[in-house]
């Protein structure tokens, strides 16, 4: 009944990276925010503060710094050259978990033709976790920050019911969410098509099941958006997706002498439903790794 | 030396109001957050807890939800109704300011055209501030979180130099900020092309000048974007910006052997510059507002 | 019908400075936030790009680090020696204000005993913000996040009614708030009791009229807050307070077979009342201040 | 190669429940935020929107408000008794998982005395996690937003150098985290001294831990933090902690003729280390659960 360590890791968390590159023609920027955690023979600096096998996390950050000094390229061969990297020459490290968020610049248009060099911030967050463990290389592509509604094509009915259960049931709602999702590389090697188009195509995918599928449930949803994306994206084995359920509620107006036919809603900030859900195939090989 | 109550106002803050109109050929959305704020006679709540002058906040926000039902329309139109409303019918009542941020959402493509009802969120907020003060009537438009980059074109040089200062001085640089905008109407009529075009003109505007001048300082841009859109737009009186001056820091890799042609920064959050300005008409009439 | 530069301010924001005290017996923590904006002869930089008179904003963060090195003290001494400072040694700058949020820490306790050098983060922000208006020096104290709760002795009804007012009469309901405050000193001059003992009683009054006053509107309480302040600080000429309105709705639990005696409430975020107002003495000499 | 549904869960989140118990002598508050997750048969609803063994998240919610009506007791009690009436009642619920944040209020003090219905609230988050899977129950308990600080008696020195190492070895620094902790229980039953007796002494012992432990890194502060809360609460099995550092980084004021004996301090933002380890008994019987 000895108390021990078990698993841990440490890194640096959120370095805010900005690339420039000026090209010829035009200025491109990619704007990340890199964190990297590293594990393997720690103990040491658990139990008795013994720093010899601990790679500083502002050494972390000065690779970050430093390896971007060559360009960045896809964020995904980023991520594995930095995981690679601390994998292969900290004695001490053997499994390292890099998660990069790319942020979203469009290139600004001056009198209808697109600007050399500035640009304007968009919605959503391209992202990349590669976990190198071992001689194991996992890459995981995703999205946050999808902000999608329909405003029709939604129903919600023949639930369960208890005896809590108010909730009349729904054949035309609005169904509102905030993609977070994540798809798994059945290899660490680039797809044919690179790693840029294939998350384009990915997240494509994903926007239009969500909205050509008619839905039953957020549920339906989700599974038809996972399918969707390993229907048409053959290197992937595994597609996680997290979907706040962003309720918008019919408002009445009949103390106002008013009906209201699905055009006047309220949207609440909390609760939401939140549905989580992997859809996979049925071969993929199973991956130890934090999301 | 008695004590004595002073300026006061009282609302209903961020109702979140989303309408849909379900146009033959494809349904449009409006994704508001409104806040109303009322002032007047409303000195005996304060003094001796007697509500009789005072509209509940909770009946602010019920007619925010009940106007939707007849049609939203420009968000500066939809708070012209609600404040008019107000001063007009609640007789202790004698100002009114409605606040309105308009989320954006754009349409999403479904095997490459438009779908008919769905929709993505997308940066930027416009929003719209009305006041009415008896008889006098303010329209302000406006514009949140909207980041804009330069990569080059940008210079910060010759300034003033004490005991305190260590900044180098800089003849290339990065220059971004996240624009908050507010321009002021010199009439409560809508613009001659309208309430939204006339948006979209003034924003493009403030996009452009950001993007074309070159900059000596970013009060310079700041100048110049107010200058651009009042010569542009002929109907508005006064603008107000606030430019937060987002540092991009170039990293020094030559501990690393490596050198740094303005290629990699690092992005702190905290601190920022904040450059506060106003550019308007030499005629143009004060307005006493909350901005 | 020209277009002219208005007002315009710059700074520096948000610069995160912590300070150890390192006194023999124990150790004490100053932690706060410092944000800068200087006013003056500034048009040229907006005009030309000629920055001869623009104190750098990264020369107005290193002059608040350097003049933490001589002791920080209060906050509202701190923020005077800072506007002074700008005002009186930068030609081209006449007004100066500098606002301090200062984060609470409490010590914590080992064993029982207070700690040396140990300290857990508290809830609520005290903040000063000084103006020096050439000859003129402008003193305002306050607290944000500072959450209050009534469970009872407070009611809501003799309001005015409309079409659109729904919302039942309250003799007993939740009160919540989450005060932000600020008191304005009738001169610069310390207090005799100093400016922390000031503040802790300016605050204990606060929160002791919030707590004890039978409330028959927010608005009500407001006002009792603000002359509460004033009659025991007699150096005080000024207090504003913004109080949302937290709402906390009775849950109808009746479909489940259940009463509900005032015990379960739902807490929704927004949105949410918002209470504003000024209480001052009738002698108070008006200032130009951004609060 | 087929497509199929992998781990799904479904529920609601952040639920904001209030309750007041109306004691003769006092009032009491309880402040929740209460999450539920629910597992089992709903493969039908993913996979063609049949949702008859889906209890919808609303009731869920309904379930957490009319549960309250009954006492809430100890965050870890109302958990058990969610989660436990769900895998009982819903028979395709096999596995639920209840999150609860219990935000945390003082007691006002008036004129010197402790208030009967007045309360602020303070900093710190309790939280309490029950999962219960067929058969088995497990009870975490934790707590989030404790934001800790010593301002001495914290090394970092001895550590690993390559290529990329800038960082100066550090005899005396400022060591400060925002701990994230959790703590298993080895039983579902309440601990002898019950749980709020059991979350207090916990608490105290993590806080004891990190002020009197002198710190040669903060893994090392980590490891210390865990055993010693294993050590005084033999009823726990388990602690997880994520501490981020929060660099506090001396300011160089020798450009102004300054030194800086360990006084001034720049705290940033991003990045942060991130530190996250457990600590366990050797014989603790591991749980497939979500922290």
């Amino acid at each position: 009944m000895r108390i021990v360590l078990g698993e841990n890791r440490y890194g640096k968390a959120e370095t805010r990276l900005v690339r420039v590159d000026r090209g010829a023609d035009a200025h491109h920027v990619t704007d990340l925010t890199v964190t990297t955690a590293l594990a393997g023979d720690l103990a040491r600096t658990h139990l008795t503060g013994d720093n010899s096998g601990v790679l500083p996390t502002d050494t972390q950050k000065n690779t970050v710094f430093a390896f971007a000094r060559d360009g960045i390229g896809d964020v995904e061969s980023f991520a594995l050259r930095l995981a690679r990297h601390f994998v292969d020459t900290v004695p001490t490290v053997h499994r390292a978990r890099v998660h990069i968020d790319a942020h979203s610049w469009d290139r600004v248009a001056v009198g209808g033709a697109p600007s050399h060099h500035s640009f304007r911030r968009a919605a959503g967050t391209r992202c990349a976790t590669v976990t190198v463990d071992g001689d194991a290389t996992h890459v995981v592509s995703g999205v946050d920050d999808l902000v999608l509604m329909n405003t029709t094509d939604s129903q919600f009915h023949g639930f369960l019911r208890d005896s809590y259960t108010t909730l009349p049931e729904a054949t035309d709602r609005i169904l509102a969410t905030a993609v977070s999702a994540r798809w798994r590389h059945g290899s660490a090697d680039a797809p044919a098509d690179g790693w840029s188009t294939a998350f384009d195509d990915a997240l494509r995918n994903l926007v239009e099941a969500f909205a050509d599928t008619p839905s039953l449930s957020l549920q339906q949803t989700l599974y038809a958006m996972g399918e969707r994306v390993l229907t048409h994206r053959v290197e992937l084995c595994e597609v996680r997706l997290a979907l706040p359920n962003k309720h918008h509620f019919l408002v009445d107006l009949a103390p106002f002498g008013l009906d209201n036919p699905g055009e006047v809603f309220f949207a609440p900030d909390r609760p939401y439903g939140l549905i989580e859900g992997t859809v996979l195939r049925d071969d993929a090989a199973p991956a130890e790794i934090a999301w």
